[in-house]
């Protein structure tokens, strides 16, 4: 049994500032969790199901990711909602040289404007990642793999 | 001190992937986490303190357990809905030869059919595990103590 | 790189009793978990933002958090239900000599005494840690930031 150890440490510690880079509203931070050349994708289990990868948000580079922060920004599209991400352990489900892939359940919690809190989605990180050369992780590819079909209107924020 | 780091892993490792097995709907790999001799018991926090040990759901062989999942196939008596589960870091509380006693938190999400997501059910792993000779771990015993005494009358999967 | 992984699995051992101390109802072990010289406090995200340090709740000694669990007893001002705590991996957001800074998410589900159960609270601990002498961790600052300004008039149980 190969010892995984190491990585999954890495991917808690990679999944825990991940999250809190968009819980404390620093989306500027949210692309360099990602490689240059990367996939990040929202999508469901149906979809996935269905064989329709392309998911309801997708983007293959960093340019995309900072368009989308950009976007965001400037558009205000989003209310002035928060969220909580609660990520569980990780598992390591294949290795490629390099890189490795890894899932991680997620639960994200919606706090509106007047307090009241709701479950926003609960679901899956299905990751391509790479150690990049100072020992850190980069995500080549997070596919969000939402349990629900049901999208609110607002998702906007990265999951 | 003891240093637990490497079971904690382990064990965050082996909650990780039991909770994948059952919420990807793999049900046929949820009875190779346990030792062929085990206890698999779903129980409420209400009927461990009234003594009452026995729980709701009971099963104290490998072949229990399969035969559990047989019948959920065979049966069908579980509706379309999906389940989520976000399992919090372990504690070791006692350690007896090659095996040890844990206990790990977790919340249980119900993704129902028409995408409406709930908590299904939060409470405790109560573990019994030993060391497999590769290095994994087995589930001799897990009592699921679940915080609500009121069950879902649909309570099928497994926890 | 500063490789954080033996401090990261401490802390997932410190919030993992430490949930399961509040969560078990052992109200009286959960003043050890703090140096004697400490900080404990409940505020909100927007309290924060605002500059208003204080919370809600507040205690700067194990005096003054012993009291409170005493006070807690005695009173019986809090009702008959049951908590649950999930927390997510741990951020190290500072090293300080032998002290350091973390940062850990959390959501709480409030189980009441018919059996419904609803997200009572979610937010960051915002710590501040020392490595005690054992090789165990002492809290000397943990600030609950929770992100709903909306308390519940029953909170009284330490988040």
């Amino acid at each position: 049994m190969r010892d995984d150890t190491h990585l999954l440490a890495a991917m808690g510690r990679l999944n825990a500032e991940y999250a809190r880079a968009i819980d404390d509203d620093r989306l500027e931070c949210w692309p360099a969790f990602f490689a240059e050349e990367c996939l990040y994708s929202i999508t469901s289990r149906e979809n996935i199901a269905d064989g329709m990868e392309a998911g309801i948000i997708y983007a293959d580079s960093g340019g995309m990711l900072r368009d989308r922060v950009s976007a965001l920004r400037q558009a205000n599209i989003y209310e002035p909602q928060r969220y909580r991400h609660i990520i569980g352990p990780a598992s390591i489900t294949a290795h490629d040289g390099d890189a490795f892939s890894a899932e991680s359940p997620f639960a994200v919690y919606r706090i509106m404007h007047d307090g009241r809190t709701d479950i926003f989605a609960t679901g899956i990180y299905r990751d391509v990642l790479q150690v990049a050369a100072e020992g850190g992780l980069k995500l080549r590819e997070r596919v969000v793999i939402c349990d629900s079909s049901v999208f609110d209107t607002l998702l906007a924020v990265p999951l």
